[in-house]
């Protein structure tokens, strides 16, 4: 979770720190940066949500190579050649280089760096395997969720999501990550105990099957359920039968503290309206419908086409894992070195497919005259931006030092908001394809043509 | 990564600890019994590895909830009833209960419980979101591992297939956990560097793009590779152009040393054989091909169909995320309570398509006369095995305490082969949907069908 946990210098690939063996004996004095950006757009999404900045500057930061990792890498045979100025090295490790990055929140397409480095060469290299796999879940998962959202209030009601999906997570860290990026981008809250201590995300819960099924009757799991919790009580309805249930609360004195009640099964859409029916014909027209099972933003999209009373929707795995699109195509390129001399040699990848295009870059973002995205220009740094455009590449850490602190989740869920509030209808409307424009400047393009081993 | 990190005890969804709140009040005399199974089989997928026992059983033995923790839960609004009490058990809590479960390695199939809690309500029931989400991503990414090594070696040529995949997983720490699974599923070993101390699980890297680029030519970069690592080496051959690559290194001094190549993009079936012809003809029939890049089971089924000359595969995303399946239908039921008098009541949701099958359980699995897999049974836990069958839950904790030291993770891996290796060979066919055959005794069958609510 945390750099300050045990063995973080080790979670890593293998080669980062054969690499960095091989670094220490050829290019201390070299300067290196490095691009950490999408290869390709996934299917079925037309923007990205850049998500996971904190943890990895949290990483960056706090990243150190304690003894006992030491001891295990000098134990490895690929090490036996390499010699103890190398682990003297990794002991008194600490990040002194350059990181940029888009803000959290901020929209990306395929091929925009999202995190630059630039480092020591070394340095630039240890941080590859982590700084992935943060940005693939938390990017990943805040993607999925913001067309969840965007599904859930397509009528312009703004009916709330709350990831319900640590169960279904690639493990418990993966639950507190996804629970973070859900709220990120636009959920409004989860059922992550850890990630609201952690984070201060709201969290929400209901009540177990199990819980209904301990008792001798629904009914009395329900009077039990409000006796512990008297204030306010969703209750959860769909153990036995989903109607029978609703209609056996209304008739209960616990009805007046009733809040909401929770359909987990069944044909969401018929059981809503039946439900809502029940509630109104009694008298409970401000008891609220959770709907929960399964969903997806597709089959959110249905339910509010289809008019279904629901108010608020919990959503588990298909959120937590990107259940359609479980992996984004990341990688941490190389795209240009420094030597201690000044000397500047732009690097890139000329393999088929795989083709990377050099320098360190920024990102030149332009608007329409209402403020709407129009499209993105890829430059370099050192370019000026076109006139009117937005550089979404800004300093986070330099010389090894934090520029300033970062943004509070709860701001970063607002940059969130409004970024996604400037893409064109067509990008958030999920059964569409788009395309956000990217262009690259001249200087980029004569150094992609001039680029040669 | 384990229970005696920081805060574990929150890492579960809010109801776990509201219900524990109201059995508190309601329910401290009662014990019940929760299965975890997976409700429905994959698509593509004829069997499933269990996989996370050792993950759970730490977890089990070292739950806590720490001060600050239950002082995070005082303070959340819907605990504002709560008498202090319940905080002062939790305070104090430990599991007490019993573990049943199917061994790590073992094969298992939809409905069948992989692991059973008995505990008081109370303390079975916190366990449920940590449980499920250990699960899924380790009986998920053991799985898939095992289809790939099966595809690796479909011609009885015993191929290695090494996890690159930390950098896609799901965050660090599932990329720890897949980096486990799938050595435990036939693996040979994992890039992983974490995973190698925690786990022992051999360790292997090649080389980076980056450090190919890094220097002004590629024989630059390979000699200085071989000064730092002379034992021993594999170069990475794809940055600019493989063949080119290849056929530069056999002209090369440290041709002497080399042992082995590696091709990350491009068409690996004919790559590989123009670069083992290089090789051969240079008279290095000796040195491997190591052939990686968004490989999955049905690629390197191909590979291998077409004689491609590759040794072994290196495998990252498809494995780590289990792209075509990345979640498991796992649940955590509650199936039977046995009040304080000792009165037994068989529990069962009745819900569309999320029915339960009540009662404790226990799998007998039947073998035929070769030894190979022949069908499974479900049964009440009390009911006697049928001739010659064996059970797959076995005891794990007992009043709290494990009952032996759990087997070491080479031990698994080699219960994972057996295992595998018992199954028909339409099974592990991966183009083959095959369905285990699980029956239910005449006592189970009655349970559902008396069950009402």
């Amino acid at each position: 979770m945390s750099a300050r946990n045990s063995s973080d210098g080790l979670k890593v690939d293998l080669y980062e720190l054969t690499m960095a063996a091989g670094y220490f004996q050829n290019k201390t004095d070299v300067r290196a940066t490095f691009e950490l950006s999408c290869h390709t757009m996934p299917e079925n999404r037309s923007f990205l949500v850049a998500c996971g900045l904190e943890q990895i500057v949290e990483y960056i930061l706090h990243l150190r190579f304690e003894d006992e990792d030491i001891a295990f890498l000098k134990g490895l045979p690929v090490f036996q050649h390499v010699k103890n100025d190398f682990f003297d090295y990794l002991k008194k490790f600490k990040f002194s280089g350059e990181v940029w990055a888009m803000p959290e929140g901020e929209i990306f397409f395929a091929r925009e760096p999202v995190v630059q480095i630039e480092a020591p060469i070394i340095e630039a290299q240890i941080l590859e395997t982590y700084l992935l796999s943060v940005t693939n879940i938390e990017s990943l998962v805040a993607t999925k969720a913001a067309r969840i959202v965007a599904a859930a209030r397509a009528d312009g009601i703004a009916r709330g999501v709350i990831d319900f999906g640590s169960r279904r997570a690639h493990g418990p860290e993966a639950g507190v990550l996804a629970a973070r990026a859900s709220y990120l981008a636009g959920c409004v809250g989860t059922s992550n105990v850890y990630a609201g201590k952690r984070f201060g995300i709201p969290v929400y819960g209901t009540m177990a099957h199990s819980w209904v099924e301990a008792f001798d009757s629904e009914e009395e799991s329900f009077e039990r359920y409000h006796a512990a919790f008297p204030e306010s009580i969703i209750l959860l309805v769909d153990t036995y039968d989903t109607v029978r249930s609703v209609r056996k609360i209304v008739q209960m004195p616990l009805r007046e503290k009733l809040k909401g009640v929770r359909l987990d099964s069944g044909d969401l859409k018929t059981l809503s309206k039946r439900v809502r029916n029940v509630l109104d014909k009694a008298g409970l027209p401000h008891v609220k419908i959770l709907a929960s099972g399964n969903l997806n933003e597709y089959k959110i999209a249905e339910l509010v086409k289809a008019r279904a009373p629901i108010d608020s929707f919990g959503v588990g795995t298909d959120m937590v894992t990107s259940r359609d699109y479980p992996a984004l195509d990341l990688t941490y390129k190389l795209v240009q070195i420094q030597e201690k001399n000044g000397t500047l040699k732009y690097k890139s990848k000329t393999s088929p497919q795989k083709k990377t295009i050099p320098g360190k870059k920024q990102v030149f973002r332009q608007y329409d005259g209402k403020g709407m995205f129009k499209n993105d220009v890829i430059g370099l740094a050192t370019e000026k931006a076109p006139e009117g455009a937005q550089m979404l590449l800004r300093p986070v850490i330099h010389d090894g030092k934090l520029t300033e602190a970062l943004p509070s989740l709860k701001a970063v869920r607002e940059t969130a908001a409004v970024k996604l509030a400037q893409l064109p209808l067509d990008f958030t409307d999920i059964y569409k394809k788009q395309s956000g424009k990217v262009e690259y400047t001249k200087k980029i393009l004569q150094l992609k043509t001039m680029e040669q081993l």
